[in-house]
């Protein structure tokens, strides 16, 4: 398996979006609404700061305690909308408990033109038509990686498992536009991947998929994070797969680097349409 | 192959429809926008106007010249989204060919809770989260043969083929979300009928399917329509495939009026609503 580096690729990006934002002289300004005390919360945010650094930019966290109404917090993000020093609105994602029932009207109230995210209805709907505007990063992510590691991919086979709104679904839809064959599992089974020539595991345990699974030349996105052993790992076990001919885009150092890339790549659009 | 019938399924829930609404002293009134000269659209509106009469509702037609302008349309939309005794605003597809870019536009600019036919962007991202709201009519035709005939979804294994933003796409969201193996293919391949449990074939040419094709104990929906020697069929040939064992929803009489009466059933929501 030759492993791909999303952090490698994650750089690439990011260095040309900072070229580019220099010479429009972009200064992209993400807004990051953190509810409630998730540890990793603070980790990912300072990821996104770092980023978003990186491509000359500024973020600005808006803390908010546990116990914010859901009144509340539908006025921040009325505020960040007409905020013309904002250029990209995200919520950082769980919430506490009592206000999970409204996510979806907290993500509807997001501005599409700054919904970097891709996780309003708006946006998720453009996605079915012949304009999508802003697509989630993680899907961006696994179609960017297809798009460098095949020579085309119409008429490419592509099993995807699981069924999450923010990879598999609108991942799915991209790659139906592309023409491929698209299957999707709700669970890992083995026999799913004959035939495969990109697999994308989102559902799953740690390590689940070893040698005995992997075909030949084939592309494989872990799209699952677990802790295990206090280790970070996906659902492939790298390790055992390495023999295999084939190209394997793996956690960590996968998609998440590259997924945060394709959030500078929205925020940055979304600044310069501003302009 | 037992034949479904959707005409007696249409009627079924049409007279139950026109029961609820009478219970609920509700009219409900569909504004039908026609642009241009299609010989077709005639017939398919009047469908349409049975539908909605037989349901105790109201339609009004808007029909619009083939030269008339995307202002046009616009203002003309916008009227009927504040008009107070519309329910139901649908745009009669396809457009003439100056407009056809401006597709997205219109449906973005009906009021997304007077989108009877799910079209809108917004009401096509819902259909993504925990609470769709209005959904194609085809996709919700399908779904309810599929209820109708299995037992339970999970598990199933369904087959897709075509790639349409008012079939496919939509079921495919709501087949992955019941928990089903959803397989989408662009083009038809016999071999991917193997071990479907529910098969619905949008993509194709007039009776293509045959006897051979077809596997035992299957759901087949068929989803395509064509004029073969002056005749309506669609891609199954249902003579062919009539001494297999399983179901059938064939063209004509299958997916037609059923999907009228699912925009019937979509309708009466919207009216219920607004009460």
């Amino acid at each position: 398996m030759e492993i791909i580096s999303g952090r490698r690729i994650a750089d690439e990006i990011q260095s040309g979006l900072k070229a580019a934002n220099r010479v429009k002289e972009l200064v992209p300004c993400l807004a990051v609404i953190d509810i409630g005390e998730f540890k990793d919360n603070d980790i990912y945010i300072n990821l996104k700061r770092k980023a978003v650094e990186s491509i000359g930019g500024t973020t600005r966290v808006v803390k908010l305690k546990a116990e914010t109404s859901q009144e509340e917090v539908l006025e921040i993000i009325r505020d960040l909308n007409q905020d013309h020093s904002v250029d990209g609105i995200l919520l950082q994602l769980p919430l506490p408990a009592h206000l999970d029932a409204e996510r979806e009207l907290f993500l509807e109230a997001i501005a599409c033109e700054k919904d970097v995210d891709g996780f309003s209805p708006w946006n998720r709907g453009r996605l079915m038509g012949p304009q999508p505007e802003f697509v989630s990063c993680a899907a961006l992510a696994c179609l960017d990686v297809c798009r460098r590691y095949l020579d085309s991919l119409a008429g490419k086979k592509a099993l995807l498992v699981g069924n999450s709104f923010d990879v598999v679904q609108p991942l799915a839809l991209m790659l139906i536009k592309e023409g491929c064959s698209v299957c999707i599992e709700p669970e890992y089974k083995p026999e799913a991947l004959a035939g495969a020539d990109i697999a994308v595991i989102e559902a799953g345990t740690p390590l689940m998929i070893g040698f005995g699974d992997v075909k030949s030349k084939i592309l494989m996105i872990d799209a699952g994070f677990h802790w295990f052993n206090d280790k970070a790992c996906g659902n492939i076990d790298r390790e055992a797969v390495a023999a295999r001919d084939g190209y394997l885009l793996p956690v960590p150092g996968g998609l998440g680097p590259l997924l945060i890339a394709h959030l500078m790549v929205n925020l940055s659009r979304a600044a310069g349409r501003k302009k």
